[in-house]
Formats: C-alpha cells, structure tokens, sequence
C-alpha cells in the first residue's frame, strides 16, 4: 500500500536537437501536453516568452526551447514514458544531448520503477552510459546519457540546489492559509529571481511550485512541505552566476534551511566549482565529464550535529 | 528485474520472554529450523556453549538463549514471517522486550517489502511503536517494538559497527581464492574475538559470515565484498566494552576501511555514548529511550572528503 507520502525529489530529461533541426516549441503545445500526460502529470499553466514555453505541471515543469527541451517530475510519475513519446517525434538520429537524472528518492520502494529499469529501457531507444554521483546508500544522482559529441556554448550551464529536510518554520509557509503569491519573491530569493517573469502555483492542501522566465534563463523551484521527507529543488540555467555561485546557493539555502542539500552544476568547462555556505560542511565532491559537460556532485550537511531525538513514523 | 547485486543491510529481531517462561533453547532445533525457513533462509550450521545455540544462516545468523532470542537477517528475506511464527509460538503476553529493526537498504527497490509495509503487520501481532534514527534519505535505521515495562541487567548491552563501501583490497580477502578459515582473527580482530569460540563461513562465490561464543556473549560478523554495494556488519552483546568503546569500533573499522559507518548501541543507561574513529568525521547523532534501553545512533563518514569520479553503472 503507497503511503500518503508525496515523493519530491526528481527525475529530470534534458535533450537537445542538433543544429538546423525544426523548431522544437514549433511542435505545438498539444504536443508537449501529450508528453507531459505520458509521465502521468499535467499542465496547470503556460508562461511563454520570445524565446520559452514554460509549462507547470502538477508535478513541476517542462521547458521548451526551439533547439532543447528540459523536463522535471517529481511525485510517481514515469518520465521514462514521456521520453520514449519525444524521442519516437524527434528520431534519436536529431538528438545532439541526452542526459535522464534521477535523485535517491525518500521512498523509493514506491516508485514503480528504479534507476536501473530506467536506464534499461532508455539504452534501447538510444545508446548511453550510466554513471552514478554519490554512493547509493547516501544522497545521489544517478544519470543515464547519450555519448555523442557536443561542445556546449560558453554560457551553457545548469545549477540544480536539492534541499532536504527543510525548516518547518519555514515549510509552513507553503501551507494552505499561509500561502500567498508573490511569495518566493518575498521571503528573500532576490538574487536568483532578479528580473524573472514568474508563474506560481500552491498546491492542495501544501505545496508550491514556480516557473520563471528571463530572456533565455528560466529558474524553477519546487517546494514538498511534508513533516516527512520535505524537500525543495532550485535549478536555474541563468549563464553569469560565475565568480558568484556561493552567494547565490547561500540565498537559496538560507530562505529554507535545510538539513542537507546537494549541489549539481553542468559546466562548459572543467573550472572546479566551489561553493561554501555557512553552517554547513562538505560531505561529497564528484566530477565527471558527460555529453560534453563537466559535471559536479557537491554533498553538504548541517555541521556540527547536534543530538536528536528519534522520529515517530505514523503507520496509519 | 530484480538485479544480480546481494543486499548487505540487515533486518533483526530481539525477543526476549518473561521471567519463568520456558526455555526458548527447549523448543528444540526443529522448531528454530522452521523459523528460519519462514524468513526465506536455511540454517549452516550450528555453534552451541553452556548458554547459547547459535545457528549461522544462508543470510545471517540466529542467537538463541534460555531467555531470549536476536535474528539477523540480510539479502532479500522476509524477517516478520519469522516473527510471526515465533509469536505464534510464544503468544505476545509472553514477551518483556521486542525490538524490530531495519537498516536503510542499498537497493531498496528490490526488497520485497518496505519497513512500512513490515511495522503495521506487527503492530497486528503485538502493541507498538515506530521510530526512524536518522533521516530516511540517509543512513538509517527503523525500529519497531513493543511499548511494554522492562528494565536491563547493568551489563545488557548490545553494540552494532554497520560499514558501507569497504576497501576493495580488503573485500578481495573474502572472496572465492583467498578465503582462508581464521580470516577474521588474522585480520586483527584479536580485541573483538578475544576468548571466544568461532564458526565460520565463506560463501561461493563471495561472501563471509563468523558466529563467535563467549560465555554469555555472542559476537557475529558479515561481510558483503561486491563492488557496488559492499558492506560489513559487525555485532556484539559482550557487556564490558565499557571505557574502551572507541577502541573497540576502531578496530573493527580499521579492518574494513569503509568510506562511511554507522554505530547502534542498546545500553542499560542514559550514559552518553561517545565514539571516535581517526580519520572519519560525526555525521548525525540521535538518542531515544526505547523498550527500556537507551538506544544511540551515530553516523560517520571518512573525512576530509577527496574529488572522487562518478561510479559507472552495469546495465546488463
């Protein structure tokens, strides 16, 4: 029997088409919400700039770019569905980047499939590796990619701040009543939402998701204010964080507080990404180079411990 | 699919009866034999002293004492249809301690049931609680038992070393070829295994189990050397470790070399447990009194943290 727990941590898709290849937004939104429908989530809302869809779904996002397609669910969903429904469109011949993502989850015995059966499947509609950050009893990603050549562009980077156990003083804010929009702005995120458009949604009876948009940036974050398991992921693909990655992981962590949280950056580059934020210690560095970026797994947990009691799990 | 990878981490059981209830050694090896099976495991063989039958398993091993009862099993196996035959057996009113407890799994997908699933069966087979050390998407271990009166003897004390991701040189001297009988000792557990009588096994084709007798005292060993997923557990109910807990742990740890461990400890006495290894780091601490023991959970890791390269995953 599921519990009543909502798994927030997420499988992520990014693919890009090569060079010449028609218009991806071009394939119409009736398109992309039967890809969404194949993971098992909806559409809530559509934010759209000159160069961005931007979809909230009922469990996160999709954004589509005329040349990539980055696509983010959280919950039981099968992304691995909704992949082989874009790849069956796109011919796996038109693809130029391929990276399938998935966090540890909090519960995966509820999920109805692992890492492993992923990855399977995927390696029979397209050829790729699959590498695991972190061990597989701790925090982890693992991610399954196409080895094919790409150079990424100077500014092609991607941050990913994947908080768990988050402040319950500041998951209640996400809760029914005290909800209210423009939120995310308010409680101090001004550095990572600086001249965003954004698209919020609160979820019943908790729960909150935000899609923004700036120019050819989109930043999202995802909130599960749940007393077990609680998690928010922050991922951005803003290009000039340089020089200025630390401040902008500290904003995001400090207006949640997290017990731990890990960092996932994919860099054009292989420049060592080096992040410190305060009350918190290194557990993790791994890098990796993949489908043409340089990848880097940074694990950090609350330090010093203090000591804790044990947590009551209802089995109702 | 299940895959072909061996789950190290352990489910246990500590039953104990009340004062005058028959000898639970009296229900005789055909009766053990059948609890074992119940669990989906096979008895090996069978160390026996003045106080002790101590079965080593196909997955772990049974103690059985007079008085109570501690079984430990790993791999796939279903625990609580154990438990439910030994309950049957014995009747709840007839139980002063029960202690259920599950370590956070390495392949958790793959396990026939979650600790959930495995709590709300027993709390219909006897009055409960749960309680999780640590953070679910972290090293952890769940515990239910029984919320009935009990106070320990002042040297009823049981000590666990649970190590993840041994050094491969070191899992190598447990595999096929270099397997040799005594490993355990020449290994430089002479301060664990001092005293005591030994039953050993070597799995094909990898793999190791020791079951050891002092007295009243049993202390059990297990090792999973694959290279994903490898994992040690180390184990004792030897009272007086007392003053030299720390020297104890080290030298189990040191023998293994894991990347992280954790340490459970069932002590009579809210006296805190103080723990320190060279070269690893305090992760998280967590203390509950519990079935009238006070319980300590710690987590450690190696530390400082190098860069490490991402782990390539088989998909066959």
């Amino acid at each position: 029997m599921p519990s009543q727990l909502f798994e927030g941590p997420e499988k992520k898709v990014e693919l890009a088409v090569v060079d010449g290849h028609p218009s991806l937004r071009a394939l119409g939104e009736s398109f992309w919400r039967r890809v969404v429908e194949a993971a098992g989530a909806d559409v809530l809302s559509v934010l759209r700039n000159e160069h961005i869809d931007a979809y909230l779904l009922s469990e996160s996002s999709l954004f589509v770019y005329d040349g990539f397609v980055t696509m983010i669910t959280c919950g039981r969903t099968t992304l691995v569905d909704a992949v082989e429904v874009l790849l069956d469109e796109i011919g796996e011949e038109a693809v130029s980047v391929f990276v399938y993502e998935r966090k540890n989850e909090h519960f995966p015995h509820e999920q109805p499939t692992s890492f492993f059966d992923d990855a399977r499947r995927l390696r029979s509609l397209i050829d790729g590796r699959a590498v695991r950050f972190g061990a597989e009893h701790e925090h982890a990603v693992s991610m399954f990619y196409a080895t094919r050549e790409h150079v990424p562009e100077a500014d092609d980077r991607t941050l990913e701040v994947l908080m768990h156990g988050i402040d319950p003083a500041r998951a209640a804010q996400f809760e029914g009543d005290g909800a209210q929009s423009g939120l995310a702005a308010r409680l101090g995120l001004d550095r990572a939402l600086a001249g965003h458009v954004v698209d919020e949604h609160f979820f019943e009876p908790t729960g909150y998701s935000l899609n923004a948009l700036r120019e050819m940036a989109y930043t999202t974050l995802h909130v599960t204010p749940q007393q077990v398991g609680s998690y928010v992921s922050f991922e951005t693909n803003v290009g000039e964080f340089d020089g200025a990655l630390s401040h902008l992981v500290t904003e995001v962590v400090e207006v949640f507080s997290p017990e731990s949280f890990d960092v996932v950056a994919f860099e054009p580059t292989d420049a060592p990404v080096r992040v410190e934020v305060r009350g918190y210690a290194l557990r993790k560095v791994v890098c990796e180079p993949l489908a043409g970026y340089h990848v880097t797994f940074l694990h950090f947990f609350r330090a010093p411990p203090t000591v804790e009691r044990a947590f009551e799990l209802t089995l109702d």
